[in-house]
């Protein structure tokens, strides 16, 4: 083993020798040779991606800021790198394929939670920064619990509460239910979507109503499968067959009769529907229509990002919110839906959105450029939750 | 593309092909094919692990409870698998070498949160519930938090707070700050460790005082370079050059005039020495002696997870300690030092036992089986906590 070719640079040769057998231990897996940094952000806001992999053949960038994944090239001590940008201000998911096999990057500790997939994240900042940017103003917490739930399971939960909530011990709060995507997992909302942040800036900004968000699991019959045994079905993103509506309708279970009551014990909460809002993602997006449209004696405000439900499905089940569009927008302070144009549900949004006008149901649209993305999801979040609770 | 290769099975093509765009936009990678289970844990406690890679060439499964890695076999559909064990239950990192490259589980949520590598965690149940395991207890919570930190940087601490906290609004709990090691996040007790669990089944045993604790990051180098720009650092396990103890002075100063004055701000602390511990594994548990010894007058409850300093550095910094044994013995309630026999750090840990007693400080020890690893720390975690504030 070479010196300089050890994890530790400019370290002696003994300590590296120690902290490779760590790696070896702790890893169970070869020592990494030497110390990568990765990805590197530049002034100019382009960025250099790296991976060590002195054996392998190929290794490409694959993100979506890039239309196609990028190739890396190798230097002399097995470190395949490239630089990209400058990039549009945003915070992107991104992989590496080495050789064909998709990894994450080793050296970044940014992850997007996911059933499925593994992906790390980059973060580009602007010249001022963004809004979901981490800056020095108050901040909100993010709590992760517990709960009873579904088919005696225990569900885990995040949750945002704002700045001064544990100081201000007699103020009561809406609470805004936000729901992931198919595959996503409590903690996207977080992680990927700085739902925290975002509400800390808007906060700060006096552009929002100090709020609570709960981020719950969506995939209750993944959760069941997990703790109670049996298989673990795949929760697909838009269908409306009776499979699809059962496990919304699950899920609408788990909030109505086990989430809110939990939240409403356990927080300071303002508990009824003018005080109580609820959006999703993807998958979350329809799970948000049929909740919102299923109880709309438990939710005013109903944010549907990236998502749609077909007016077949809402004839079927919610003929109540079109019969009489006048009790409907008297009761929905907020109905908001948004789609990216080139989201692969772009032309089953822009169908619910004319559905809607067709019944005279008010709502407030957003089309955006980019597509099923988590860039634009933080958009939508940034742009509805000053709507929220005014 | 073949129906029954798709993502989703038993689904119409359309949604699959729908899905597999999904992916495509979502991932900007290829779609996967089959919905893979990986890991399958089954009654006898063998493991099944599947990873789907068609155009691999080999496909190993690197964990800690097996010396070598396992090759997988490839099925007609490109799914590589292999059953192995049974196995002891507790909770392993693993991850897959694919044609050489080391990856997580993709179908695996469960992670490893760490700065270098990227590894998924199995978790295998006891017949009994292990003292980590999800049961019907109360629960504590989990928070995230920011606090202002060094150099006009952000901090991130994860905070757990016992079952009852909010409720009992007059109670003030003991600190136990628990520090993790070389690589590891703030993340990492929580995730890996299980230390809110375990905190809830020794509770809910009546073997535990509540008591809030606190996890910080101990990399404050790293933090300040991500903040601040510059390079950063690695931050090696045991060092005892000038470098290594500015670096866990900096983490012992972040501690002692940022971490604890926040927490005794924010959270119902009894803020006071008695009722303060610190502990910490591997380069953490070098920050906790290191920090201990430097303030007796902060912390008198301390335990150093597979970590020690070495007689040198005890001689240099912290002659006191050692000055007056009696005097130490009294402020110290307890000191306690383990490591694994199969770990790289024994002699050292072994030596730092002998010089204790060679110079009369007293101090609780404990050498397991097994190696450096979070199987031990969980362990160990689970023995002191019981011993703390009694």
């Amino acid at each position: 083993m070479k010196r300089m070719s050890c994890i530790f640079r400019k370290r002696p040769w003994i300590v590296s020798c120690l902290l490779c057998c760590f790696c070896i231990l702790v890893q169970a897996q070869p020592p990494r040779g030497p110390l990568v940094i990765s990805p590197e952000v530049h002034p100019d806001r382009s960025v250099t991606f790296r991976y060590l992999a002195p054996q392998a053949r190929q290794v490409k960038l694959s993100t979506q800021f890039e239309k196609a994944a990028v190739p890396l090239t190798k230097n002399e001590q097995g470190i395949w790198s490239v630089t990209v940008g400058p990039v549009k201000p945003d915070i992107y998911p991104y992989s590496f394929q080495v050789d064909g096999v998709t990894v994450m990057d080793p050296a970044n500790v940014a992850f997007f939670p996911n059933e499925r997939f593994k992906a790390s994240l980059v973060d580009i900042p602007g010249e001022t920064p963004l809004i979901h940017a981490l800056k020095e103003v108050p901040h909100g917490t993010i709590t992760y619990e517990y709960y009873p739930s579904t088919a005696g399971t225990t569900g885990s939960l995040v949750v945002y509460t704002p700045p001064g909530y544990d100081q201000k011990s007699s103020q009561k709060y809406p609470v805004y239910y936000l729901i992931s995507g198919t595959t996503d997992t409590e903690e996207t909302f977080f992680k990927v979507g700085r739902t925290n942040l975002i509400l800390d800036n808007l906060l700060a900004e006096g552009k929002a109503k100090p709020m609570i968000i709960v981020m719950p699991y969506g995939n209750v019959a993944a959760r069941e499968a997990e703790q109670k045994g049996g298989p673990k079905p795949a929760d697909p993103t838009v269908r409306d067959d009776a499979d699809a509506v059962n496990r919304a309708n699950a899920f609408g279970d788990d909030l109505t009769r086990h989430i809110i009551p939990y939240i409403d014990k356990n927080y300071r909460t303002l508990p009824n529907r003018e005080n109580r809002a609820i959006g999703g993602f993807s998958r979350g997006g329809g799970q948000t229509l049929r909740a919102a449209f299923g109880h709309l004696d438990t939710f005013a405000w109903v944010c549907a990002y990236s998502s749609y439900l077909s007016p077949q499905e809402m004839e079927r089940s919610y003929p109540a919110i079109t019969r009489n569009p006048a009790q409907t927008n008297q009761q929905l302070k907020l109905l908001w839906v948004s789609v990216g144009s080139e989201d692969f549900l772009y032309k089953g949004t822009l169908e619910f959105m004319e559905y809607l006008k067709s019944k005279n149901v008010q709502f407030k649209s957003r089309i955006t450029d980019g597509g099923h993305t988590w860039m634009n999801v933080k958009a939508y979040v940034a742009e509805t939750v000053p709507l929220l609770f005014q």
